[in-house]
């Protein structure tokens, strides 16, 4: 496979968007990365998208979204995995573009979940979870959530106010990204105070529902090396599966697909957690960011809040994740926020992230989960 | 790229499988691929489904899948382009393979659509066509296809009745398919005499919903070839859109998309028209066949009944279509179908096809339709 570079990047303000149709949001996105590659064309789209279905009754946004961006006739296509769905196509658009079938891939993350009502939205997101098996016991995404971090507490000995750094950090990183949903900073006594979602998860624990689209343009790297062009590159990628049942699993508080398609990403990139100078993981809740920690080799099994509360998660700390908010406070459009995850990657390895910039950053990684551990893709970027 | 081939098929009859689940349906089309490769394993799974989310409430069927066939861990991923999502999964699964990233790739279509009411699933469908500019109106699937079929009937000056071959072929040919959904022949009589569904399509134009699955294994013809074993190789594929909504297209009556990956698939696969032995098309409405003939250069423009008048689609004919039952009497479980066509067609390429078999059949076309011609999928599969 040849090596793929990133031309172009692209992102809306995530937010109640009302006056935005899903198209007019992908539209955006796509426009700011096409503008940002200096191209208007691509040879494929693949759309990352979850429930455009069941909350917009739309399918089909693939040929939707290239006629509106005015590419009709482009291949198109839309990949779903939950909310993994965005980094599924960036991998698609990846393998697209290194198997030679074409020469450029826009890849586009887009979700609207705000203009319907909440049982609605949170029946909708439960689509992620075993319809048989957890979902019609009535289990929420955010009640499985919480019956893993209860365990965790239980196994681990932590205390709750322990992961009180994941949010905090995460809040205090979205005050300076215009495009992040909640953009003000909270203290210790906020997330201690905050009100309770399913036990343990509180509202700071747990990431904001919104309305976004992120896109990126996908080329082969000799292109831009041809051209004596900076070349940032995806250096590794792998997906990997896990019971979508957590209950079925052998160690509910492991994230085996998160550590095997880090395992795989690490070694395509010829590099190990030390390398990572910037890691967007995905804090959908707090338990998820420890978790991630743990299994990508961040931290020991049991040990996943120990960085934060060492002060190490921060842009100029030794890991830092959530650098423009997280899932927490940048926002999480579900099958969107792969791909934003990838885009604040690639503004740290450009240098572009402003009052968070990680300091002279070169080798970044994404971390998108879909389901609660289901399906997890890894993606590094590597500056050339 | 490299060569692949196609290692295992299976399927599911199609019907109300009201007794089990999508991954069981699912399950027994992979393990019965599985069998016919003599394989237990695949580096990745590519399933085609459009409406698992809006009537099974479930999502992230990549996973789901892996776990239950025994691939827990397995890279896998839900593809989605409406009825076009079974060809698109095929293509993914294609490219991934070609690319190198994986050695071999099992692609499944799966669907259930009878377990729930008939306005949900007509509402479910409707995804399909434009929400805010189609389905808002209130216009259902049918009825878009019956707005086609009237400005044909219009324009070319033919009659409703002139659209019977297609039916009574693919009825024909079904009676000795034991997976499809309808196993009854029709006469020219019954076909005019049908109710009315959306005029002027009437029950025999259309295609049967239904419950089902199909699976393929891809592997590098390399592999094949190395044994010693037959090769039947993807000669060519390709995927093109056009506008989701019809209103807005150049030509209500022209399926550019099928032009475009039609004309794309040629080349690849250095033939033409004439070269195409059996021709699995998108007969969810007979309007649909006539135009697929139209736009893949089998039938002059607004000539696409004339074929079916001249006896010319049956399996001993000149473009042997539906040759295992078609959409039509197959059945057209959305987003299965596409796999379920690409599975017929290695089945006359094998001489599998028993009392419907094309004579010496050695290049076989299978072309499967998302939407209302927005997204267009065609496939071309040689004997080598």
């Amino acid at each position: 496979m040849r090596e793929i570079a990133i031309l172009g990047i692209g992102q809306t303000p995530i937010a109640e968007h009302w006056d935005k149709s899903l198209r007019a949001l992908a539209g955006e996105a796509v426009f700011a990365a096409m503008q940002d590659a200096g191209r208007e064309q691509a040879d494929g789209i693949f759309v990352g998208s979850m429930l455009s279905g069941l909350l917009s009754h739309q399918e089909n946004l693939g040929a939707l979204i290239a006629d509106w961006v005015g590419l009709r006739g482009t291949e198109a296509v839309k990949i779903e995995a939950a909310c993994g769905s965005g980094a599924a196509a960036l991998r698609a658009g990846l393998i697209a573009v290194a198997s030679g079938a074409m020469d450029s891939a826009l890849v586009v993350g887009v979700e609207k979940m705000t203009e319907t009502v909440g049982s609605q939205t949170t029946a909708a997101l439960a689509t992620a979870a075993d319809a048989d098996w957890e979902a019609a016991q009535g289990l929420s995404f955010v009640a499985i959530n919480a019956l893993i971090m209860r365990r965790y507490l239980h196994e681990y000995g932590w205390k709750h106010t322990d992961f009180a750094p994941f949010s905090i950090n995460a809040h205090a990183n979205a005050v300076h990204n215009p495009n992040a949903r909640l953009r003000d900073p909270i203290t210790p006594h906020d997330y201690n105070q905050a009100r309770m979602v399913s036990d343990p998860i509180n509202l700071l624990d747990a990431s904001p529902i919104g309305d976004g689209a992120a896109a990126i343009l996908l080329v082969p790297a000799e292109t831009l090396k041809r051209q004596g062009q900076q070349v940032i590159a995806i250096a590794g990628s792998a997906s990997a599966t896990d019971s979508i049942a957590v209950h079925d699993r052998r160690d509910p508080l492991w994230l085996s697909a998160a550590e095997t398609s880090a395992r795989k990403a690490y070694a395509q990139a010829g590099v190990g957690p030390a390398e990572i100078d910037v890691f967007e993981l995905h804090d959908a809740f707090s338990i998820m960011a420890a978790l991630s920690l743990e299994a990508c080799g961040f931290a020991e099994r049991g040990q996943g809040p120990r960085l934060g509360l060492e002060g190490q998660i921060g842009p100029k700390g030794k890991v830092p994740v959530a650098t423009r908010g997280g899932l927490k406070a940048r926002g999480h459009p579900v099958g969107a926020t792969g791909v934003y995850q990838a885009v604040e990657v690639i503004q740290q390895l450009r240098g572009e992230a402003g009052a968070t910039q990680v300091p002279d950053a070169k080798i970044g990684m994404a971390q998108n989960i879909g389901g609660s551990g289901a399906t997890i893709l890894t993606h590094i970027f590597r500056t050339e």
